[in-house]
Parts: structure tokens; sequence; C-alpha cells
């Protein structure tokens, strides 16, 4: 067991749990089976990470009367209804009931697939979250959110599921392509933007020693990072309010997803270039100033992200799209904005007009 | 409105709702209305049940900024994820938000599909059962358990997810075919197995009136069903424990759908000879007599309901396709048995052998 684990609680009555974030507790065996009540295991996961974790977590599991490996192609555009029902006719082929405990090891994709496949099967198994990206590990993993996609818009078939535990161990990072690493950083500066202006300034100062995978660095801001999520999702589990901020940048940022096909741009990135947006948008209305967003923007650029929408997308496909998004009320589009730096809002009154002269611009 | 409608309540805390029973309530503005919050609403029906119902419930849903028809074929043989997959194909191509609410009008199938669709479609959206069968009004529409089939297993793809009323007009029942109408008393007749020795005696006296499909007959075998459902349901929501006595004659009677192919045995029918076998298992173990088997034999030949498997099952593939069943726990076969007429338990104790012994008997 790490010596420097941390434990912190998403507080949600009967359906709490814990996320440990450690180095090195995905092969710790007292942790994983701490939270799998069953004897059969369902281990899932992609095969770009099964080959890099996935025999660490089968020995972690130690003895049960039954452990299936589902191994999904890597990659958004297998978050599909199609890779979820491949899970199940495992899963029913297998022999699994419902006192099995599914164990999402990977990144976002993974964990969203195998949690709503926990969430649909028989009405209802175990699962575990073991993310082993940053993205996952600082957003997806955490909170509940399941889901595929659908050709018509992102996560539109899903479900509210909470996991039994989130285990992050910090030691996958140093496996992360660059690119996926500095996505997932766009989720942790965030909640920077959204409810903690002193971890926004931390990220300012601490941006190099992140990029540059420094241990203590990246426990600090995953540990930060979850601690707000996990305080946001206690308050509203369902989005029926406060929530909604967790969206920022994701109204735009989903419009690009979707017009550039999944997986073209990773989810981080399509944040990030919709974060931009989200900011320009905040300063028009007068709510920060100019040289925040530049300040943001020169930020992102040191992560190596995009700071602007694709060229190929115009104003016509961002209301297309942006139309279908899952916060729009009766017609509305709501967004979220910054009110301030480290402080979010959902507004539902910004004209068409107004978000035309935005991607005009 | 119906002078004579009769309100039940599935209390569930903030999932609760109302059950209303009564006749021609399917077009009566106000009682639909007051259950759709949003402008939004999908009329989900199948090819059989719209064009006799379709407008008197689209009627019934008054001025609305969006109404989709969304027609299924009919059938337990497209209760199937690729039938999810429409509805979803629809709702986003019409424009659904989350704020829209789907219809359930037509029976089980209808109702477990659309009550699906609606528990995933944006992570969850209202809805609200209309059903049209005795089968529907009496068990499926009451309890939140929706789902879809899987080749390998009947209802293995599903959720909990709680309807926002259930509307219950009993003159749908009389454009039912008989088959259907009989298959649907079979379910009636199990609340009586299983917790209401009185009302099995009821259904013993009146079973022509049922049959004859006598108004006041009729409403009252609906009511007693649905509160004894309703109280099922209230004490234990997602089966872990006394819901499952629900599931009378279900273990036997699933197998031999899934053995026969969807849809060529009705639910209901699967379910009046599987009840039979497990009448005859508790008979063995000595909980009721003989004369109380064949007390219930005798009742549903008079309903014309098979009493015995179909004649190509042999014991090795009820064996097979009931170690998939949603019971099974830790490898072991819980079947729910009674333990006298009007009172039912589950057990774990019933071994290999002496289901041979039944099926060769």
């Amino acid at each position: 067991m790490s010596l420097l684990m941390h434990t912190l609680h998403v507080e949600l009555g009967e359906r709490s749990y814990p996320i440990y974030i450690g180095r090195d507790i995905l092969s710790d065996p007292s942790l994983l089976s701490r939270h799998i009540r069953g004897r059969q295991v369902a281990l899932v996961s992609n095969d770009t990470v099964a080959p890099l974790y996935g025999d660490a977590v089968r020995a972690a599991l130690g003895d049960r009367d039954l452990v299936t490996d589902i191994v999904l192609p890597d990659g958004e555009q297998y978050k599909t209804l199609d890779t979820l029902n491949h899970i199940f006719d495992r899963l029913l082929a297998c022999g699994h009931n419902r006192s099995t405990t599914l164990v999402a090891l990977g990144g976002g994709v993974v964990g969203d697939v195998c949690g709503f496949a926990a969430a649909c099967y028989q009405r209802g198994v175990d699962f575990v979250q073991v993310p082993t990206t940053l993205l996952a590990q600082v957003d997806s993993s955490v909170g509940g959110k399941t889901a595929v996609n659908h050709p018509l818009g992102k996560n539109m078939i899903g479900a509210f599921y909470q996991p039994q535990a989130v285990l992050i161990d910090t030691a996958t990072l140093h496996s992360l392509p660059a690119r996926e690493f500095a996505a997932g950083l766009a989720e942790v500066v965030k909640y920077g933007l959204i409810c903690d202006a002193p971890f926004y300034d931390w990220l300012q100062d601490n941006m190099p020693r992140l990029l540059a995978r420094e241990e203590a660095a990246l426990a600090e801001a995953i540990e930060r990072s979850c601690a707000s999520k996990a305080t946001v999702v206690a308050a509203d589990e369902r989005e029926g309010g406060i929530r909604a901020i967790l969206n920022l940048g994701h109204t735009f940022g989903h419009a690009i997803e979707t017009a550039q096909g999944y997986g073209t741009w990773l989810h981080g990135e399509a944040v990030a270039a919709g974060t931009v947006l989200a900011l320009r948008l905040s300063a028009r209305r007068g709510a920060i100033s100019e040289a925040d967003v530049e300040g943001f923007i020169t930020l992102l650029q040191s992560m190596k992200l995009p700071v602007v929408p694709p060229e190929d997308m115009d104003a016509e496909q961002f209301l297309t799209l942006m139309a279908r998004d899952k916060k729009v009320l009766d017609g509305r589009l709501r967004l979220v904005l910054l009110s301030a730096i480290g402080q979010a809002e959902v507004v539902d009154d910004v004209s068409e007009a107004q978000l035309r002269e935005l991607f005009a611009a």
C-alpha cells in the first residue's frame, strides 16, 4: 500500500463512495477487493491499457469464481451502443449474474461505457472505476455520469449511476501520450476557473511542474480537482442546478466533437477551445476582463492545447449542434459562463445574434 | 372524467406516483397533462394500438410545442436494443430535450421499451404509462421495471425507473384479443397465489365474469392486482428481497419464452405453464396440497391457458436457460415457490436432481 495515499469521499447518502489517490495503488489487492462484494468480476479495458495494467489489476482481484476480460477497441468513436452490446454479449455468454462487479480500467470512454453497462446489465450491477488517463481521473470517473454517444449528439444515451469506488493510480499517468495528458489538464484548469480561484493561480505558477509530470504536483492537482468535483456532485447529483457549471466550455466543445467526428479532436482539446469561447463571451458581458481571457489563452498555449475552433466550422454549424445540447430547456440554450475567475454561472439570455458575433470574431 | 375513477399510490418517497383506474380516462385532458411538466411529448406506441387510441391520447395532450409519434412494430420480438435505438434516433432527430416526456401507449413491450428509453435518453427524462393490455395494466406498467431482451435472456438489459403516473383505461380491454386477455389474467391470478388468498377465492368464483369482460369485475381485479403490486414495490423497489415473489412462475416462464423465441408464446402463457411447475414443486415440498395444484390447473384451463411446457423442451434446456436467471446468486438458483395458497417464499435449496424429476414428471 502506498504510504501517500489520499482518500476523498463523494457524499451521496447510501450511494456515497471513496476516491483513493496514490501511486501504485492499482496493484494493491486489499483496496480493490474491499469494494467487490460478489465472486464474479468482469475487467473492462481497451487494447491500449489492458496490455499495460491488465495483469496487475487481475492479480489484485485475488481468487474469484469468474473473471472475464473484456477488451474494447481504444477511441471515442467506439463509445457506442454497439460497444455496449458487445459487453452485454460477453457478460451473458460467460454467465455473469446480478452479483457481478464490472471494473473499468482505462480512460473516460472505458469508464463511461463500462459504467453505463453496469447501470443496465440485469437492471444494475456494481462497478469500480480505475481511471488511467488524467481526464478520467479528474473528471469522468467521479460523479456517476455514464453514457454512450449517438451519431446526433455526444453522451445522449446514458444514466446517472455511481461506482462503488474510484481508484486513481498516479503512476499510470507516466504512460500517457503527451496529447492526452494535456487534454486532461484542460479539465483540471476548468476547476480553477469555475470554483477555485486560488487553485487557478496555483496552476498558472505550477504548469511547468505538471507538464513535467512531477509526482507531487500531479497528486495535488488531481486531489484538488476531485475535491471540487465531489463537492459539486454531492450538492446536485442529477444536474438539476449547480452541477451544470462543470460543463464550462462543453456546449461549444461537444459541438466541435460532433462536427469533427468523435475521436478526431480529443474531448479535452474541444473543451479547451470551447472554454476560450465561453470566456470571450463572459468578457463581452463584462464579467471578466480581456486580460483574463488572454491569460487563459497563454496558459492553454503553454499546454499546447487548441485555442480556436476548427477552421472548417461556421456559426451555422455551431448553432445547429448547440441546439441539441442537453442543457437546452424549453427551447432556450443555457450556457455556463464565468461571473469572475473562480466563479461560474448558468445563463439563458445569450441571443443567437450574440453567438453569431462571437463566432465571427 | 370518469365518475368511477379509482386512484392508488405507489409510495416511493420522491419517486412516488399515482395509478388511475377508470373507464375512458385515456381521453381526459386534465389527467394526462397533470403529469407532463414540459412542452415536449413523444407518444410511443405500436402499430396495433396507435390506430385505436393514438388520436384520443394526442387530443388529450392539448397544446404543446412538439409532439412526436413513435410507432413501433407490435410484438415481443421487437423488444430489443435496435428498437430502443430507433426511439433515440427519432427523439434526437425531432429535437427532444431533457424536459421532454415520453408517453407509453400500449402493452408490456411498449411500456418496457419506452420506459427504458426514458431512463437512458439524456440520462433520464419523464415518462407516463398508459397501458392498454391487461398484462401491462396489472403488472408491467407498475413498479418501474423497464428493459429490453437480449438473445441470451429476457429483460437482461434495463433499469429500475419509475413513471410519473400510470393511467389504466379499462375500456381498452374490450379491443384486446382473447388470447392476450387470458395471458393477462394469468398475472392477475398470480397476485392471489402469492399474497392474497381471499382474492384467489374471489377469482375462482368470478372467472366467468372476468372472461366475459364485465366492467365491474375487471375494475375490481385490476385494482386489487395493482394494490398488491404497489405494496410489494414500495417495500422493495430494486428487488433486494420480497419483490422477487412477483416472479412466481417466471423463472420457468422466461426459459420457455427464450427457448421458443420471443413472441411465440405470450409472456402470460409462459408464466401460466411456469406457475404450474412452481406449484407442483411447492406440493412436492409439502407446502400445498395436490388438490391445490389441480384446482389451479382447472382454473387455467377455464381460461384456455397452457398448463404444461412446450413438448419440445427437455430438462437440459430448462436447466441451461434457468441458470441465466437474474435471481441466480453466486451460482445458486433461487426460485419463488408457495408456502401456502396466498403466501410465497424465495428458496435456494432446490437441487438439480429435484428439478430433473419435476421436468420428467
